[in-house]
This record gives structure tokens, C-alpha cells and sequence, in this order.
């Protein structure tokens, strides 16, 4: 297995932590995305969309964090990322949702760029977007976790998986960018269990190969 | 089943097309999204984000379009929605999150209100923002769609599905701000093929009680 990365994608952190979680190795293939590289030939062949993280299995190549993650659980069912009961199934993946639909796509590197070089937004007012999305984000994820019963030392009962793999790299880089989480205390006890555990050290942008 | 929806969004719509695809019967909530109805507390009760859709089966409430699909895939399996064999499943997860996660987040109506609102931007530019973004995922995914052996009739394969149930609602919204389609033929093609069904008729916006 190949994992086309970048040390600080908060997709393919949410993807490394999946393969960590079920002990997969896997080769790394970094993609610098600062300084462009997504956009050379060669890897736009990999992804002609110029993302990372794509991961290669049986010579085939799956897109879409997400989409991914849950192909990892189809295919390594142990240990299970995702409940088998539906209901509790909708719970994770919704969880999931709220972060990759409504706070990571707002705030990622391209529409940042967008924000200050074509409509020349201040650092202020970029900041002050960045800022938005998260709390508007978490303040939602908050209160499903702090009132929802199956919340546990995790998102979903007492062990890791889909929902936390999204949120701990959105707590990252949340910090990044100094967001206030204390008004986020669930957010942050979850966060915090999370990365006592090794797989969440191992997929930490911190240690991987390319980090600066 | 009861289905918290307003006709014009699109999150709303997918899941309606996946409730006809599945020939399941539903009363139809509407929430006044333009009026500000979501904010209202007997709406705040069900769903704290103030987002629709929510639907309601067997006395739970479940969130977040792509999840609530995939339950019902799951409880209801026939016809499927998404394929059985775990890289088919990647595929069509892959291309519905391009538009979930790519496209959609950016320019929904919340976002479009803060671009005016907070950032101040003339219309001109909230328009070319609306543009840049659905022209960039369009490309990514007509390129797949054009290139990739498993398109079919339609998203993958001679059958509609999860990435056709994204697709649909966000052409209608490109149309709605004047998008241009023509270098995206595929998707205009596939979004021809699903118009053409009883499902996606039944789900379209213009024939919601609660359409303007």
C-alpha cells in the first residue's frame, strides 16, 4: 500500500490515522503541496485534481479521505473504525460530515489563497473567517457530544474511530491558527484521549517524513 | 419517515432523491430556510445546527445528507444505491465528496451571506466566487467521468446511484447562477439521463409543497 501525503493535509492525517489504527504499513509518498508539487505531470496522474491524499491498493488508486477510510474498514474490518449498527453508523458518519463538509472546506490552503490574492482580504479578515467556520463547526459538534448519550472517552463509546479520525486534525489545526477552545471542553477531553493513543502519535504532521 | 426539508437545498434534494430511488413513502416537513424558520426553537430541538435535512425513521433523528443516504442503503437495500464491491464503493463515495466536500461547503447560502455581509464583496465578485468553485470541481469530475471506464449511462455504470444523487442537485444550482456547462458535457449528459426519471422528477425543487 502507497499513501500519496502531506504532512500538514488534515485529509491525509485523518487517512494516516485510519491505517494506523488498523496497523497497516504502508510506503509514503510525500506530495509538497506548498510548494506546488500536487501540480507537476507525474502527480497529476495520480490525482488529476491535484489533492492529496490518494491511497494505492491493489495497484488501485482510491481518492476522497472519507471514501477511503471507509474502503479501509470494508477491507481490514479489524479493528472496526465504523459501528455495524445503522443507526449508531449515522451517528459517526454525521459526526464525520460536520467536519469535512462544514468547517475543513472553508479553511483549507486553496480558499485562503482565494480570500487574500483575488479578493484581497486582509490577514485580519482571513483570520477572522478561519475563525468563524471552526467555532460555528465546533459549537455544533459540542453540543451533539456533550448531550448525546453515546459519547464516551471518544466520539462514539470508548473507542476510537470515525469521528475522532476527523476531529483530531481539525483540533490541530485549529491550534495552528489560535483558536479559543474553551468553549469546546468536549472537544478538547476527546482530542486529548486521542493522542495518548500510538496510532494517533504515529499520523501526528510532526513526525511524518516531510514535516518542516 | 418524516423528511425536515426546504425545496431549494440541495443537501435537502439528494435526500429525496434517494427516498424515491427507494420508492419509500414520507410526510414532508417543510423549514423556510429564506425566512430564518431553522432558528426557531421547535426546529433548534431537532436539529441544533439549524441545517436540513433531518429524517426521522423509527422514531430516531439522523443528519447529514451522505450519511442519512448511506443509512438508508443500508436499511432499505433495494435498489442499491451504492455498489457492492469495495473499489466500485470507493469510486462513487469519491466522486459524491467531490461535490459534497469541494463545491457544495463554498457556496451555500450561509457562506454566500458572509462573503456580502462580513467581507463586504460586491455582487460581481460573490458571483465569480460561486463561479471559481463549481468550475473547479466540475473540471475534476468531468475529467473522471469522461475518462473513467465505469461511467456508464450514468455517474457508474447503467444505473443511477450516490454520486448521480449529489450530481443532480448541484447542476440545478449551477444553472440557478448561471453557470456555464458547456465544457462540462458528461455531467450535463448524466444530469440529462437522471432528469428523465420518475425519482429524480419526483424530488426536483419546482414540485415541493413548499416551493415559491
Amino acid at each position: 500500500m502507497k499513501l500519496y501525503s502531506y504532512f500538514r493535509s488534515s485529509a491525509a492525517y485523518r487517512v494516516r490515522i485510519a491505517l494506523a489504527l488498523k496497523g497497516l504499513d504502508y510506503e509514503y509518498a510525500s506530495i509538497q503541496i506548498a510548494k506546488g508539487k500536487q501540480f507537476e505531470p507525474e502527480y497529476a496522474a495520480v490525482n488529476p485534481q491535484h489533492l492529496v491524499p490518494v491511497l494505492e491498493d491493489e495497484r488501485k488508486l482510491l481518492y476522497q479521505s472519507l471514501a477511503i477510510i471507509q474502503y479501509l474498514d470494508e477491507t481490514y474490518p479489524e479493528p472496526r473504525i465504523l459501528p455495524i449498527d445503522r443507526f449508531e453508523r449515522n451517528r459517526v458518519r454525521s459526526l464525520a460530515l460536520i467536519i469535512a463538509c462544514e468547517i475543513h472546506p472553508l479553511n483549507n490552503l486553496r480558499v485562503l489563497k482565494y480570500l487574500t490574492d483575488v479578493l484581497k482580504v486582509s490577514d485580519e479578515q482571513k483570520n477572522a473567517w478561519y475563525h468563524h467556520w471552526v467555532t460555528t463547526g465546533f459549537t455544533a459538534l459540542e453540543h451533539r457530544l456533550a448531550t448525546e448519550p453515546q459519547t464516551g472517552r471518544f466520539c462514539h463509546g470508548d473507542k476510537p474511530g470515525f469521528a475522532d479520525i476527523s476531529l483530531v486534525p481539525q483540533v490541530a489545526n485549529a491550534r495552528r491558527f489560535k483558536v479559543d477552545l474553551t468553549p469546546f471542553p468536549t472537544i478538547v477531553r476527546i482530542d486529548a484521549a486521542c493522542n495518548e493513543l500510538e496510532a494517533f502519535k504515529k499520523a501526528a504532521p510532526q513526525v511524518q517524513p516531510d514535516a518542516e
